[in-house]
Parts: structure tokens; C-alpha cells; sequence
């Protein structure tokens, strides 16, 4: 096959160059496609789709055991409309990930700078497929198993998207991997909410009163996406449709009807 | 009525204290409800849904204009999590804006630190409206037309909301409003996108490459929010519904069907 048809894979996350998550789905897909590797310069969890517009990007080359990676100082977000722009073909597909820490429900799926890349490509008509494991530390991830089950899933799903594209009417696949190594899937719906958001007062060495916002776990309902990777231990994956934030038709009729005609 | 039994209202935006739009909001809806103002330090455009998990959030009162208000350090998705957790009392509604610039489109939408504060509170169980303004100038909104507008607009949907909840099936209502002032009003279904993001190269005076990214108008397509409210000039409604998002039944089965049995 010619260097020109191969298929062209951003592969980006919102960890940063140092993310193991991030190696291992190169090292998942290098033999599927040619890679460029766009990753923010620092961690940018829970960044969301935020875009950088107050201040001036930098972007690097750097070299990692051997590869030529990009990194930004910028979001997940920012990352996808900048390698977009700088590269002289377009993506065949963008993958995001592997992110530490599950991203499951519609409240960490909005919140999250791995989705956020995955929807921003998305938003470009690219599709997209975003990565994350139920795990603390990024150790695990390296763990032989663990590394065997992401890899081996990942190099799959990858290479059914280049081949015959997301499934009909999906914008985006969101995988979540479970902490214990498993081959069985489950695809569900999004819960709404995974973390009740908690406020935490400390004093600072001067005295002065600050915050800490953190999340405690709220118990998963079943047939959730929350459910299936946390109680049920698969890899789950939630399809996200884009399109559906446009089917809004019924909604349309209700508010004028509800709201302006009385 | 008694002080308890008076409707509470958490006002918040992503420009900071000092946005003329803030005190349009306030200004029309103070005789409604107890008012909660809440903002962020500094302007945080485009910081989405992002949440601050990795620094410190310092919450300070400050007077202006003879009214006391709170600001944080933080995103508009973390004062809502913020503003819920110190408050004795529970909001009866959340309102975001006026923010100067509109927010249409799926992309703006969620890329939208308005309207991120609007979500975070439906994701709370609790109604939410965000309000933006298609104006470049902060001072565009005190021209007494548009006040005019604006004001009356605000205070009619505030109230209705109050009285009568979200219209069924609605969990955010994001209002626009056109820069030349109107009494016309559509709902419409979100585009999907409001820019093409671009980027521009130029060199510090080191000599050293940097990059700006913004977003170029797209030609807007007849029937969604930006057409409504930049081409027709029309206060524009776009119901957002986050259980949309869940309703994707008839997408897990086909990406069960297309991606795990081939």
C-alpha cells in the first residue's frame, strides 16, 4: 500500500505526553494507520470542549521513545482545530485517549477534555472514539492484563471505524474500559450524573479561607453506562449522537406553545 | 408574601462582575426573587463545561453598585456546584448572561462557559436559562433600545419559569438576542456549527512562533437558531434537552448489532 493510502489517525488526550494511556493506544493502532500524536503540554482533565482564545498557543516537537509527538499549550479542544489546521491531509479518524479515570454519564461526558477532543472532531465531521479506564493510577494501566485487554479491544474497534465508519447515526463511541480486565461488552445509555459535587473549606498557612471541589461516586442505576463499567465490570461503550441535541422538533412546539402563545 | 416564601434565583455569568449584562439580568429580575449573584473573577469564555479539580477556589464578597455579590476563582460550571453547596436555601432557578456575544449552535453551545453554567444546573435537577446578546461592545447592551428589549424579554420568560416551570421535555432555554432590538421571537433547532476555527501564526519579539485560533462566521443554514437570530434579527429560543442525549435505544442496537456481532 502506498504511504498516501494509508489511513491518517490523530491520536490526542488530555493528559499530556507522559500519559501511558496515551502509548498504549499508539502502540495499538501504529500498524492500522500513520499516526500524529497532538497532545496538551499538562494534564488538562475536566476541561470540557473549552476553547483557548484569550492567549497565544505554542506548539512543540518533541521526541518520546523514538516518536515525533506535537504538544500544545492548550486544551484537548484546541488540539483538534490545531492539528487540523497544520496538516496537509485530512484525518480518517480521530482517538482520544487512553484517559485515567472513567468517563461515563452525561455530567462527565460534557465535563471531559478526552470527550470534549472526541466531540470538537465530531463537530469537524471527523469521527471520533474516545478512550478512558476505571483506574487511579496510571500504573495500572501497564499492567500486562489490563494492557492486553485495552490494546486488543482498542486495535479492534479502530480498525472496524477505518474500514466501514462509526455505526449509522453515531457521532462519536465513548469507551470505557473497567479496573478489571474483562473481553465482555456491554453498550449502554449515559447516566445522568455519576459524582454528587462536594465543597471542601480549608485555611490556607496565611489564614485565608479556600475551596476544594470534588466529586463522591452516586450510586449507579442499572442499564446506565455507570452501571455496566462499575457494578458490571465490561467495557462499555456509550454511543453519542450529536444529531440528537437536533432533534428538538416536538420541544420546538412545545415551548412556542407553552411559552409565547399564552 | 413572607421573605422565605419569595422565588431564589442564582444569577451567574462567564464575563465577570463588571459585564453590563450581569446588571441588565439582575436589574430585571431582582423584583421577581431573592437574586444570588455568583460570577467568576475574570471573563472565562469558552471554558465549556470545565470544572476546576486541580487548583484552589477562593470565594470573595465584594459591593457594586450597592448590591452584594460573591466571586470565585473558578469556571461558571464550578460556581454552580459552589453557589449550591454554600446556600442555606435551594434555587428555585439558575440564570446565566447576558453574555456579550451570542451562543448558537451545537458547537458554541457547548463550548459555552453561559451556557456550561446552565447545564451544570439542569444536570442539578434544577431550571436553567442562559442568556446572550449578539453584540461585539459590552456597551452596545446599555443603548436604551436594547435595555429595553432585553429587560422586558427577561423578565417575561424569568417569570413564566418561576411560576410555571420549564416548558415539558426543556431542561435549559438558551435565549439570544439580536443586535438590532425586536419584539419577534422564534424557537428553533440548534445549528451545528456557528465558526470555522482558524489559525494564524505570528512571532514574539524573541522571534519564536505562536498561534492564535479564532472562528470565522459560518454561512448559517435557514431554520436553526443562528439563522433566526443573525440573519432574521429575531430574539431566538433554543430548547437544549439533555435527555436527548439518553435516548439513544435505537443507537445502541445498531451499534450493538453493526460493531460487536460482525
Amino acid at each position: 500500500m502506498a504511504e498516501t493510502d494509508r489511513f491518517y489517525v490523530l491520536v490526542t488526550n488530555d493528559d499530556g505526553p507522559f500519559s501511558p494511556g496515551l502509548w498504549l493506544l499508539y502502540d495499538s493502532i501504529e500498524e492500522l494507520a500513520d499516526v500524529e500524536i497532538v497532545v496538551p503540554e499538562t494534564p488538562k482533565s475536566a476541561s470540557g470542549l473549552g476553547i483557548t482564545l484569550h492567549k497565544p498557543l505554542r506548539v512543540s516537537r518533541i521526541e518520546i521513545g523514538g516518536k515525533q509527538i506535537t504538544t500544545i499549550n492548550g486544551t484537548p479542544s484546541d488540539i483538534v482545530y490545531v492539528a487540523t489546521s497544520l496538516k496537509r491531509r485530512s484525518f480518517d479518524l480521530v482517538v482520544s485517549g487512553v484517559n485515567i479515570g472513567d468517563n461515563t454519564s452525561i455530567q462527565v461526558i460534557l465535563s471531559s477534555g478526552t470527550i470534549g477532543a472526541a466531540i470538537q472532531a465530531a463537530l469537524l465531521g471527523l469521527p471520533a472514539i474516545a478512550f478512558s479506564a476505571e483506574v487511579r493510577d496510571p500504573t495500572q494501566l501497564e499492567e500486562p492484563d489490563m494492557r492486553y485487554m485495552i490494546m486488543s479491544f482498542a486495535k479492534k474497534i479502530v480498525r472496524r471505524v477505518l474500514s466501514k465508519g462509526l455505526p449509522r447515526g453515531v457521532d462519536i463511541l465513548n469507551v470505557n474500559f473497567p479496573s478489571i480486565p474483562t473481553s465482555e461488552v456491554e453498550v449502554a445509555a449515559p447516566a445522568i450524573r455519576r459524582f454528587e459535587n462536594k465543597l471542601v473549606k480549608r485555611k490556607d498557612p496565611r489564614g485565608l479561607e479556600y475551596y476544594w471541589l470534588y466529586g463522591l461516586p452516586v450510586s449507579p442505576e442499572e442499564g446506565t453506562d455507570v452501571h455496566s463499567l462499575l457494578v458490571k465490570k465490561r467495557i462499555t461503550i456509550t454511543p453519542i449522537s450529536l444529531r440528537s441535541l437536533l432533534n428538538v422538533r416536538e420541544l420546538i412546539d412545545t415551548v412556542r406553545h407553552e411559552l409565547l402563545e399564552n
